[in-house]
């Protein structure tokens, strides 16, 4: 493991887009979607990172009230590198943060960023990608990282792609916003563009660098933070200053204004499973294309995601018969049962409890 | 109330074209099919009858394993009401054990028997039909009651009827059995069948005679149980002759049999609840055709039945997004979800799930 590489694990999030798995203490993060149902996706994330840092060099930023489920979801994590804000302000603020925690502890740190809860399904090129990334980062250069795109996908950001450069990045030329369809296609067709996924990679000196430079109020909140930690004092300044920072994308806030950014070309079966139709794709299926749990009973259905949250043990029978394409989800208080098709309309029934007053299923 | 008038509720039956909701202990009769519910069928049938005979007069004949459920449904049914059968051996053994039972308390009885789990809408229509029934019964024919037909029906059997009598009833010609499509349009044309519902109707001294008759075996078992009943000993008679009794209908084993027979024409919102098809057809539906606990969350959904059989306070929100026709069905162990139209594969579920030994969903 190289001493100076650090990585920072971003597991805040609030999605319902994965109702009624994802509760606001049951984020995504923590949910087993896509190919390994037993497996949280944060806990995935921390895996596929320990293949490159040691486990006392990965940091993971979430919420204060998911600190207790999260220390719960990663043992082998020690307390003090779990980052808790005390408000979601966006990525700008937690990345600052996490970025000078980490600064104070070794001046020389090289850090990588990424998501709690992505998919990634080959984890050997994410470990190569993640490698070069990391080298190139210690040069000096604030890196990206852009997935090979396989699909017109309206649903992500783009980067633009120039140059190839001596060590095998490339450099950055701009950051796209989600394309409409035919947007989409053309830049898919040209193969100068790849999907943005959010990961970024930085000396922490740089990253502070670029953070007084091109958001001083939150570079001089952090610089409150660090001196009140050099008196012992970090906790009650966080909670005085962090919820005065504007809620800011690190790319908006950061990446976008910077004059120079390199891009890792990569491909390794990423998915941010925006959906249960994603998570559905992404699942191993049966022979009728069905993902269900192994006591399920099938009949005569085809391309089916049944899904089982109810508490451990239950035992329950979850019997489909001649339905296709359905999405069936069980917890021990909620069913969703919507053809996959309709995945977005899950935030319909979030708002339709929200409106009857049903927070405790939120 | 007619101080000789009784009646038989038959509730045994096993039924699996209700699971999840109906189990072996929990058989149709005990759940809220249909308009109301909240009141399960056993009940609803009580409650109708309590119009026509005195709660102690009302006999409840059951399976010694549904003792426990059907007294603890009918609190207002004295305990020497229930008559549990040791074990299931069709309705003649059942009816004629009851009737037996019924004539030594009253040598003078005149006696209606009924299925537990059949669904009347028309509640006034049905009390004028029995009341019929039963004056007709007690001149001393036998009497059925065949239900006027509202659909060329295949699952059902039909009675043909010959001239009107004096009574008002009608002469029963001969049972016809579940015709096939092009028969039953043509009987239902022809405006000479009725549905055969296996309601029956006669004073109890014509039934003792009748099975003595028809199923002289049968009768010979019931003279021994009321002669062991003189001295106490019942019960020990009945385990003994019961299972010896062949597994005969009582349509089959006596009525097709009688020389004379009476059928009242009745039309009272009748259904035998055959599938959650008809359930669904009976049930009361919101101005999108669903039937749904009021705590469900439908969006974009028509047509659908929605049961929760969870225990009483667990307050499961089910939310259905752009579905169209599905039964979906919780209990606390099972989850069903399938076509309205597929209804009558809930048996192929009930199989497979007897394959892997899952005795405990059944």
């Amino acid at each position: 493991m190289h001493p100076h590489w650090y990585a920072i694990v971003m597991a805040g999030g609030a999605g319902t887009r994965f109702w009624p798995a994802s509760r606001r203490l049951r984020p995504k993060q923590l949910l087993g979607l896509g190919p390994r149902p037993d497996e949280s996706l944060l806990r995935a994330t921390v895996r596929r990172l320990s293949h490159t840092f040691s486990s006392d060099h990965i940091y993971i930023a979430t919420g204060a009230h998911l600190l207790d489920a999260t220390r719960a979801e990663l043992p082998g994590i020690a307390p003090q590198n779990l980052l808790a804000e005390p408000v979601a302000r966006n990525t700008a603020p937690c990345i600052a943060w996490a970025n000078a925690v980490i600064r104070r502890r070794d001046p020389e740190a090289v850090v990588a960023v990424l998501s709690a809860d992505h998919v990634v399904t080959d984890e050997g090129a994410f470990d190569r990608a993640l490698d070069l990334a990391m080298r190139v980062a210690s040069s000096g250069v604030m890196v990206t990282m852009g997935i090979v795109p396989t699909r017109p996908e309206t649903g992500y950001g783009y980067i633009e792609v120039g140059p190839e450069r001596a060590d095998g990045a490339y450099d950055a030329v701009r950051f796209v916003e989600k394309p409409d369809a035919a947007r989409a296609a053309e830049m898919v067709a040209s193969g100068r563009y790849l999907w943005n996924a959010g990961f970024f990679f930085f000396r922490s000196k740089d990253m502070t660098e670029a953070v007084d430079q091109h958001l001083p109020l939150l570079g001089r909140g952090i610089q409150a933070i660090d001196a009140a930690a050099s008196q012992g004092e970090e906790a009650r300044m966080l909670e005085q200053v962090f919820p005065t920072f504007d809620a800011v994308s690190i790319d908006v806030g950061v990446m976008e204004k910077l004059s120079r950014l390199a891009v890792v070309r990569a491909s390794f079966g990423w998915s941010d499973v925006g959906s249960w139709q994603t998570a559905w794709e992404l699942s191993n299926h049966d022979q009728d294309g069905n993902a269900a749990p192994a006591g399920a009973v099938l009949i005569d259905s085809r391309g089916n995601l049944v899904a089982d949250w109810s508490s451990k043990g239950s035992g329950k029978v979850i019997a489909l018969v001649g339905v296709e394409g359905l999405v069936v989800v069980e917890t021990d208080d909620a069913l969703l049962v919507m053809p996959r098709s309709r995945s977005q309309d899950v935030r319909r029934v979030v708002e339709a409890l929200q409106q009857r007053g049903h927070t405790d299923k939120l």
